[in-house]
Formats: structure tokens, C-alpha cells, sequence
């Protein structure tokens, strides 16, 4: 996937997962850093509706108009930051 | 949770999630200082079979014994490694 194209479709996540990938509430997962073949499944599944109860429904509504290259490329975003968070 | 009992706990987990909870493996997500919360509801999901598909079977076996207790620690040992995954 390509970052900067995430970059542009990221603006819906970091309100949940934080702009530098890093959740500030605890039942929602920090991104950076992650493994970009994890985020791009994870994302499928809960497009796919492999994952449901709690937030899946939200996340479900996040991702289901997008692509599979659009959500690989989310995945490379998040999974290209540092892991630590700190702004590069 | 209790980190130091989630240590007991996590010695099946180390061999696709990385000693120090960084997966090598790209489909395997990090689990090094990620969000306590979310890795109890996470677990909990693939326990309950909210999560299918791909890898979730492996891992509703990895935690269908385990009870409440014993995923909150488990959790709390993963999120209190370093999110870079260094030895402390």
C-alpha cells in the first residue's frame, strides 16, 4: 500500500486512534507502528463483518466504502509511523 | 490485570506475537504496549467467536480456556512492554 495515500483517507480515524496513531482511550487500539498486513486484514474482516459486537459495528461503517488497495494503503500509513508515536 | 500473572500465562503466545510483542510475522499483529482494554476485548471477541476467519480459529483455540481474570492479565503484560519492544 502506499502511506501518503492513506494519509489522505486517514482523516476519519484519528479522532478514535489518535493523528499519530497512538489510541488515548483504552478499548481502541493503537495503530502505529502496527504490521500493515495486519491492519489491511483487520480492516477487511470488519468490513467482511468477520468481526462483530462492541465497536466492530463503527468500524464496519469506517471502511465499507472502501477499496482493497484504498485500505492497503490506509494500512501502510499507520503501519510507517513510529511506533513510539513521537511526531517524525 | 496483573501483569506478572499474565506472564504465566503468555509463553503460547510468544511464538507468533514475539517475545518482547513484536510480531515478525506481518499478518501477526504487535502486541507490545498496545491499549490494555482493547487487547481484553479483543481476546474476548475471538473467545466468544465475535472475530472469524483467517486467523481468529487459531486464535479462539489459544484462548477458550482462559476466564475473565486471566485475559485481563495477559493483557495488562502486553500493554506494559515497551511499545518499541527493547528489553527493558
Amino acid at each position: 500500500g502506499d502511506p501518503d495515500a492513506g494519509e489522505a483517507l486517514a482523516s476519519g480515524c484519528a479522532s478514535c486512534h489518535g493523528s499519530d496513531g497512538i489510541a488515548a482511550v483504552d478499548r481502541y487500539p493503537s495503530l502505529a507502528g502496527q504490521n500493515g498486513e495486519y491492519l489491511f486484514r483487520a480492516m477487511r474482516a470488519y468490513q467482511k463483518g468477520n468481526r462483530r459486537g462492541g465497536q466492530a459495528t463503527v468500524m464496519h461503517g469506517q471502511v465499507s466504502g472502501l477499496s482493497e488497495q484504498e485500505l492497503r494503503d490506509l494500512a501502510a500509513y499507520y503501519a510507517a509511523m513510529p511506533r513510539t508515536g513521537a511526531a517524525e
